[in-house]
């Protein structure tokens, strides 16, 4: 079987790392849209239009099943990819609330992520469903953070403070790292608050393939693409993935499929 | 006379202001591409496609000179688009090594922008020609920051510490902001380095249309288009030009152009 992977950036590569380990035998098709990143700061309309493109590319390889890595993308684009498509076609919402529940004992949980996926109440209508009080908080300084490489010291620990203080203050135990991005920061939140449980995205979604019982054998190809050069990304990959290839694609081949 | 203004996004309209306040005749159409913002971190070749559509829409408009207020496609597309085009097109690296020029007296000038800014060497190569010892900075947190309406306080401190503190270490006496987001932090960093003679992109570039003498003369009419809604623009729009009204431009409507 062969799945797709898209995100707008770098983020989406911690999914591919945990699906590429729970399924060696997957084969991968990833794609990011370092043309266009970040989407966190775009429309609903633009977040729409651009994963559709996405979509439609990596269709064009024959994938099995669509992992929609992007947060944002997941909270506003996830219906229309699924009338779209005809193969299951999977966000990071659903699984990351999945694992919070699993989490919280006092039914309190955080939120975090960039202006679009708070704004669109994603994760609060799902949870809210569940009797979970919750606590929302965009950060949209986290991405440029991570991306820059700054996941610790001085400036992180004031930056995460400055988010999250104010939802562990309202006395929630369990915290959802509502952006691929943000597990690079783990570290630095769980040292500020050890109590917390963290739920991070990656994880919570090769839980949740597992769980759906996906046949995801192959032959272990592993394809990414991207829509434009980036240094970041090709560190990232590097740190993250290793020695995969990257392959350039045009971005006009995106905007008139 | 009519003249078009572009940037990525919220900054150029630091351009804006200040055209608008020293030529209030000038008929002024700006462009900000917040659907696909920000440039800094895109490659050369996708910030020249970028920009020669932006250029070309305005076109559209009989625009008579062309401001490139992004630093970024000022770097990467200025030639491509002076090629292109039959009228007059200003950036914002000639304007503010000019103004640098005049500032120093230690022939020493620091250099901040974004990666792809810098990375183009723009600045340097035009101040080297002139004899001038320069130091260059990327400061990719700069524009989250700004954004984020974080433009004093401890973060906004710690973080323009991180990058210029290097730079003035090396006896530099005059900074340039090279990026148009820039000179809303110029407040914190005027009271970290009282000393340093600081090049403001938009005023240099108001300064720079006095000098060369263009007609600016119409009705004063104003209008702005962007290519996505966007909070933040909105809202720097309101801060700094007020209630001139937003037309957002469909992204495909560039794709083709």
């Amino acid at each position: 079987m062969s799945i797709g992977i898209f995100d707008s950036g770098i983020g989406g590569l911690t999914v591919f790392k945990e699906i590429a380990k729970e399924f060696p035998e997957a084969d991968i098709y990833y794609l990011g849209d370092t043309a266009r990143v970040p989407y966190g700061n775009k429309s609903k309309e633009t977040v729409i239009r651009y994963s559709v493109e996405a979509a439609n590319y990596l269709k064009g390889f024959g994938i099995e099943a669509l992992i929609v890595a992007c947060n944002t993308a997941s909270s506003y684009a996830l219906d229309v990819l699924k009338e779209n498509l005809d193969i299951p076609v999977i966000g990071v919402v659903k699984p990351g609330v999945e694992t919070a529940l699993r989490f919280t004992e006092n039914k309190k949980v955080g939120v975090i992520g960039t202006q679009a996926t708070i704004r669109s109440n994603s994760y609060l209508k799902l949870l809210e469903e569940k009797n979970i009080q919750v606590f929302q908080k965009p950060c949209p300084l986290f991405v440029p953070l991570v991306e820059e490489g700054i996941v610790s010291g001085e400036i992180a620990e004031l930056v995460v403070k400055q988010y999250i203080d104010e939802l562990v203050n309202k006395g929630i135990d369990t915290l959802i790292l509502g952006c691929t991005h943000y597990p690079l920061l783990k570290d630095t939140i769980k040292k500020l608050y050890p109590h917390l449980k963290i739920v991070d995205s990656s994880q919570a979604v090769a839980e949740h393939l597992h769980r759906e019982n996906l046949h995801l054998n192959g032959s272990g190809k592993r394809k990414i693409f991207i829509t434009d050069e980036s240094e970041s990304f090709e560190r990232f990959k590097q740190m993250l993935i290793g020695n995969i290839p990257l392959e350039k694609i045009d971005i006009s081949q995106l905007c008139t499929l």
